[in-house]
């Protein structure tokens, strides 16, 4: 029986002087129940995005004190399950995301999700394809709002944190201070308006610290591939923190030499944006396991 | 029977003084063998770069005439066939690429193209997936080597121009002066150390003028998405470009209201690298036909 924490325990950003709400052992299961981005002030077509309190978006639920975690431990959250909820909200912010500069209208759509789709509506029907949008563990010092990523996590918006697949984080402080929210039933690469499809929903985790002391973190698995993931000011600055930081983990970690690592990355490897709208944009880099267990590398 | 014309006629600059080296109607099927993009003169590891003639990289087989072409037109290329020679090459580069800074040494690697796959030193093998990294139409005005992207087309990189798949360009020239080279036996988006699987072969594909002016072009088309795609002196500009041209498409083409539009990229939308390291970077914007065609739009 997973630990459940409730929806209502959340947090605004990613601080070491956080108060835990609850603590866990490594490797226990626990499930996250999450309010959606707007913490559930949009509700119907008629709650547009000028009457929100803005004090009150992007919240993550948590945090969760890890036993045993110390600073510099890096840590493995294997991502058990998510659920979304019935419906979700799409929102157009004249002046905001990437088409801020054409968009003149506000305007909040509800999108119903039923069993494994989404209808936007009542027109078009795409498939549910949920994640995560904030994830993240305390850094060592400063706040960092969780409408922001960085090198602790926070609002990535990246497409492979979802079920079934790993992300490793550099603890910064005692117990790594885990939260995670703002959960999309759907979200394309790049993330033009500034939204998913954003829902309330739950995250069933467990989180363990690992021996890869230096990995380039963030860090996500999946079955096939493994992910370095950058943000910074520009897009071409997230890219090339993404590029070298895979050009890292394969000379470092898997031992490929870099002349090998640098066509491979070039011959395989597969350059992606996650978002380009949030005030830090994110860029990973993927790379086939198959080619790492090639050069004799398993991660685990 | 469709004409065939031999790798040895090429240029290296799309321009509006290019002398055709054939005529061909519209819809005829046409080969272009091509060479690769070393135009040959790298055939075993110790054929390093700095050797090579740098006025002989980049060939494309061309220009092709395609009669009653004019400036203006939109042109549909329709590639039929891609066919990849028996072996491909790939180079490192101090200095150059995404990860110039920290590679030190030159090396080329020939890979073996054998059957469905690539073989790189003799130990990873992955699957051939081959594209165009050089097509285009010659500009109305200027000389562009064909090492640069831009709005003719060019030095794209972009995984998506394979066979199946059409690729339309705003003519600028009477005849179009249409050419292709740089085939790749695979590579992954981002292009990092400058190369994919370095290769000769061959494109099959037919050309025609088709009633879409003011097509935001150069455009893509696959049997699922249509893509529009931007190159740029920055990604981030890039990628502006790719987004914003793919809301004009949907807007003026298919008719979808700006702010559904936006929504949906949002959605179900994705931004994608082409390369990062040619003089201009590219990128692209991919869009579900499916949801083209649920607001009652039909490219063909």
């Amino acid at each position: 029986m997973a630990t459940a924490i409730p929806r209502d325990r959340v947090f605004f950003a990613f601080g070491p002087d956080l108060k835990p709400i609850a603590e866990v052992e490594q490797g226990e299961e626990v499930v996250l129940h999450t309010h959606d981005c707007f913490e559930g002030q949009i509700q119907r077509t008629t709650d547009l995005v000028d009457e929100l309190d803005w004090g009150h978006v992007n919240p993550a639920t948590g945090p969760i004190y890890i036993k045993g975690v110390r600073p510099g431990d890096v840590l493995r959250v294997d991502l058990l399950e998510l659920q979304v909820g019935e419906q979700a909200s799409m929102v157009t912010i004249p002046g905001e995301g990437a088409l801020g500069d054409v968009i003149t209208e506000m305007e909040t759509a509800i999108l119903r999700l039923e069993g494994d789709q989404i209808v936007f509506k009542d027109k078009v029907r795409v498939p549910k394809r949920p994640m995560i949008g904030v994830i993240g563990v305390a850094p060592a010092s400063g706040e960092v709002p969780n409408g922001t990523p960085g090198p602790h996590g926070g609002n990535m918006d990246c497409t492979l944190v979802t079920a079934g697949n790993s992300v490793y984080f550099t603890v910064g402080v005692d117990g790594a201070l885990f939260g995670a929210g703002d959960l999309h039933a759907a979200m394309g690469d790049g993330e033009i308006v500034v939204c998913g499809a954003e829902t309330s929903g739950s995250v069933r985790f467990k989180a363990e610290v690992v021996p890869l002391p230096g990995l380039p973190t963030p860090f996500i698995e999946t079955k096939d591939l493994v992910s370095t993931i950058f943000s910074a000011p520009t897009v071409d600055e997230a890219a090339n923190g993404a590029i070298h930081r895979m050009a890292q983990f394969l000379t470092d970690f898997a031992r490929i030499p870099l002349n090998d690592a640098g066509m491979l990355m070039s011959l395989v490897g597969q350059l992606k944006f996650c978002q380009v709208v949030d005030p830090l944009k994110t860029v990973r880099f993927e790379f086939p396991k198959a080619v790492l267990e090639d050069y004799g590398f398993k991660l685990r």
